[in-house]
């Protein structure tokens, strides 16, 4: 293979899938849920299909999704964009961002990038010939925080584009007001232009009210806000996913996502309109089952002795390891399946040096599954 | 915008679509077909998603799916790929291509491509820095063929992969077996890595039999074939594809697609798998409709004067544009659409100086709608 992928293999999720499947243990591994989203939903879908909606969508999406997406962008962060420019329809998240990260990053320019982050931002970088500036997210008692004196440190000559993510995977933050204006400040100072991975924008907890990097003064200008329908509405396997931002900067999204995909998933953005002009509601049960979900996994982790950091929003929890004298989190999930839940080594979304003092745990699943996890561990310990 | 992508803008086929919208003229430009794939895939689809398909599919892609390509290659082709290493789903062909690309061309590595030749391909060595190096395929009255001296010609040092797409997509033409081995030798003979698109392999007329450069000695361990649903079930907005290969050359593709999309359209794939084991029949009537359709369409332009080239496979067929006094197929094209037709101009498909004498027009429509554009041309002309 090309130099360009050397040293990216198989995502840690296939191999703890594989692990999980292997061992009989529960999966709290890969963030997906594992109960399918509205049924409405799933019927708008089916009638997309059934009505004909299966030949290609225009290379930026179905206008109604991008109608859909502008309206709630402006409803919920006041952030304005035109459907027919500002808004591209991606195949997910993932897709949209590597569309961004190839169609703004020049080989060797710097690239922020908080760690640890979601892994295929580095392999993004790593394809686009980019250089990975990483900051760190130190875990402390009352979550992870960062020092802004590393942002500046690691902002050099040629850090072109900051990659971010609020709220945050995979530690569970959901960034600050203070901490977006900070941020926001020091991407106007250096004249970055920023994606945003916003995947998790629904599922923020204890009446949090999600923000966007792109409502900061400056930003709207410069920022690239990417987001997606398969967090908000429990059907990850649909992959429909958009980037936001000013023409100027979406247009070469466009080109990007056009030549490595084209457009993906007709019937299905056609249901994700629907979702987002309707189902409000049932995201609104939905983030108030994954906080008792988050509450219900962190008290039967306490209770087994494990340290939970707190979790503001996504689908996962952090644990510190040291708590059951583990300094390895490969060795501590490896020793885990075979007790009967499968975790994420968090090291393994570190770009530099990690902490390996870390394993993530997601909630996303039924009741049932994680109370069988913890009895699991129970029975155990 | 980064400057791999410098050049490369909206595809052709939106501006043609945008033309054939403004103008109200019937669009014979962008392939896709205007009636929906067999009833049974629909549901079979719909039934997928009302039974929970709606997450994530494996990396790979649904192993069903995976086990029904294999077998589908090995009783069309003769060709053996273990669905558990050798075979990725991909969202659609074009992200086949573009991973494939991305996974295999270093900067600076000389990529072979026939022109003219599918609009991703070039936009694809280009964000992988590579350096197309065309070979030309020259219309005649049997059709397009190629002089095997230029393709010696094309392959300097340097070059490491072949691009190859039979049916091929702008011309129409199916490469005979001798094409084929004189091909197969080539790449054997300079070590080269070849891409196979062959998304028409099952749209080929007149009693043609479909083969697979794969077939041919010394290429399975070299060859990645792509192919998908979209154009074999006429479902081409569920962009559900794949890469057939030897694990060693399967892996980057793997790596490249997880960090491009991840993978997608889980329903769509279980869908599929359906479809290539039972379906078979429904494909043998599509092929015998579409070869009527390019009977009609081609009678018809006849009928106004036009010089048509032979269609051998695809979706697709090409005019001389000079038969009616053009030598430019931009105006050429641009002067159709009030007339009531849209076609796809044949110079954008090239690489370097491009032929402008050409246009491409699909068939890939309902019957009624391949006659009102004749009547409309009539009317005119
Ligand atoms: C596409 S697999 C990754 C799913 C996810 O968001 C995670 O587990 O972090
Ligand atoms: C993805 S749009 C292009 C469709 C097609 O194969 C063509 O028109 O050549």
């Amino acid at each position: 293979g090309a130099s360009r992928l050397r040293g990216f293999g198989a995502s840690v999720f296939v191999e703890m899938t594989e692990l999980a499947n292997r061992t009989g243990a529960v999966n709290l591994g890969q963030g997906f849920p594992d109960s399918d989203g509205p049924p409405e939903l799933l019927a708008a879908a089916r009638d997309a299909i059934a009505a004909g909606h299966n030949q290609y969508p225009p290379v930026s999406g179905v206008p109604v999704l991008r109608a859909a997406v502008a309206e709630d962008r402006a409803a919920r962060y006041g952030t304005e964009y035109d459907p027919a420019r500002d808004i591209v329809v991606t195949t997910g998240a993932t897709a949209g961002i590597a569309a961004a990260v190839l169609a703004h990053c020049e080989p060797g320019d710097g690239v922020l990038v908080f760690e640890p982050g979601y892994d295929s931002y580095a392999a993004n970088i790593a394809m686009a010939g980019g250089v990975a500036r990483p900051v760190r997210l130190d875990p402390g008692p009352s979550g992870f925080s960062f020092d802004p004196a590393d942002l500046r440190a690691a902002t050099g000559r040629g850090t072109r584009l900051l990659i971010f993510n609020s709220p945050h995977n995979p530690t569970g933050k959901v960034f600050t007001d203070a901490e977006l204006a900070l941020i926001a400040e020091h991407c106007v100072a250096h004249d970055l232009i920023v994606i945003t991975d916003e995947v998790h924008e629904h599922l923020v907890f204890d009446g949090r009210k999600s923000r966007s990097l792109a409502e900061w003064p400056g930003m709207p200008e410069r920022t690239l806000v990417v987001s997606g329908a398969g967090k908000t509405f429990s059907v990850t396997g649909w992959k429909v996913g958009w980037v936001c931002g000013p023409a100027d900067l979406v247009d070469p999204v466009r080109t990007a996502h056009q030549y490595l995909t084209f457009n993906s998933g007709t019937a299905f953005q056609v249901a994700v309109a629907h979702g987002l002009r309707e189902l409000g509601p049932w995201v609104d049960g939905l983030r108030a089952d994954l906080q008792d979900r988050r509450d219900l996994l962190a008290a039967g982790l306490a209770g087994v002795g494990l340290d939970v950091l707190p979790s503001e929003g996504t689908y996962f929890l952090q644990t510190d390891i040291r708590s059951w004298g583990h300094t390895d989190d490969l060795a501590f999930c490896r020793d885990l399946a075979p007790r009967g839940v499968v975790a994420v080594p968090t090291s393994v979304f570190y770009l530099g040096e990690p902490l390996r003092t870390l394993a993530r745990f997601t909630f996303c699943k039924r009741v049932e599954v994680l109370t069988a996890a913890i009895e699991a561990l129970r029975a155990d310990t």
